[in-house]
């Protein structure tokens, strides 16, 4: 690390490991009914985040242009209000402007047409293309000195070496400990699920 | 910038636009032949380095698990070896082992097939996802400090604000001074081509 010592000074050396998402939708309880019939929708997997878990079923994402991204992760429970996070990359191809934003930070977001076997849901607004962030529960935090809302940097070594700014640090009693990143953000560092990145403070 | 004041010491305010890449494809002659059955291949437009073109022909690449990406741009003129640039999610599609390389360095790196109305090519090797590197010409370069081979950081800021590591420096009599990255990057940062980012040294 000699060549970075007149640039990183006052490193912590803690770490996080990298969750990668992808493309996936949150449903209100009214768009849940109008793509799945019920309230009750078949479940996949458990997902990192243990109060969050995804259905079976996926449903189609139509863009201002009609094109179409199908089969897109529908993950429960349902939300006030529903929320469609996009990759970057998705956003130019529904033609909808990218709209970085943390979760449920929708005011003013575009929106887009759902489709499923079963209905569909016309939205005025609810497309974001997620914002970096990190996950950790409170023990956690105050072992790493991080403070709820502050925003932190995390280096990623290697080949695609960088450094991701502007990362909001998220506390919560049941979270598990990861930095949460798409998949677009994770291939320009080329970082997979489970590495850990050092947090830079 | 006081947040940065004791992150980046010796700070460079030099600037570069950034230039941004889509997958695409050099031939060799053989290749070229094998595609097109011609050398006169008819061009499309001058890129932004201007000893490059591309043909109005597309090829489609196949990988490992026949999965196939259609339509992907063929630059001029042919080179020694034929190289295929692909996004890092490209890679993960065709079951090909991502290859961070620099142009030309394409030793050890995976094969594919291309494809096109005319013939097909069988590769055993040139398949890499492009390194970020920097053009610049002579001048550029001693205005700005910049030398051969080198590696810069290069930030860029807003929303999804992060600092490019590892950012080779290739001074060439000819080059337009530009950043490249392809979209993958481009998306992880929010930027945009044309728009210009700080290099840091």
């Amino acid at each position: 690390m000699l060549r970075c010592k007149y640039i990183y000074s006052g490193v912590s050396m803690n770490k996080v490991p990298v969750a990668i998402s992808n493309r996936h939708i949150f449903l209100s309880e009214e768009d849940t009914i109008r793509l799945f019939n019920t309230l009750n929708v078949p479940r996949q997997k458990t997902l990192g985040q243990e109060k969050y878990y995804a259905y079976e079923p996926t449903v189609d994402v139509i863009g201002q242009n009609n094109y179409v991204i199908k089969n897109v992760r529908v993950i429960g429970p349902p939300r006030k209000k529903t929320q469609v996070e996009l990759l970057f990359g998705d956003c130019v191809k529904l033609d909808i402007k990218p709209y970085i934003r943390q979760t449920e930070d929708i005011k003013g977001s575009p929106g887009c047409v759902l489709k499923s076997k079963y209905g569909q849901a016309q939205l005025n607004t609810g497309v974001i293309v997620p914002a970096r962030h990190m996950h950790a529960n409170y023990e956690d935090a105050e072992k790493m000195g991080l403070i709820q809302n502050e925003f932190v940097k995390i280096r990623a070594a290697g080949d695609r070496a960088l450094i991701f700014d502007n990362v909001l640090v998220r506390i919560d009693k049941y979270a598990s400990l990861a930095f949460h990143i798409d998949i677009e953000e994770a291939n320009a560092a080329n970082v997979k699920p489970g590495q850990m990145l050092q947090i830079l403070k």
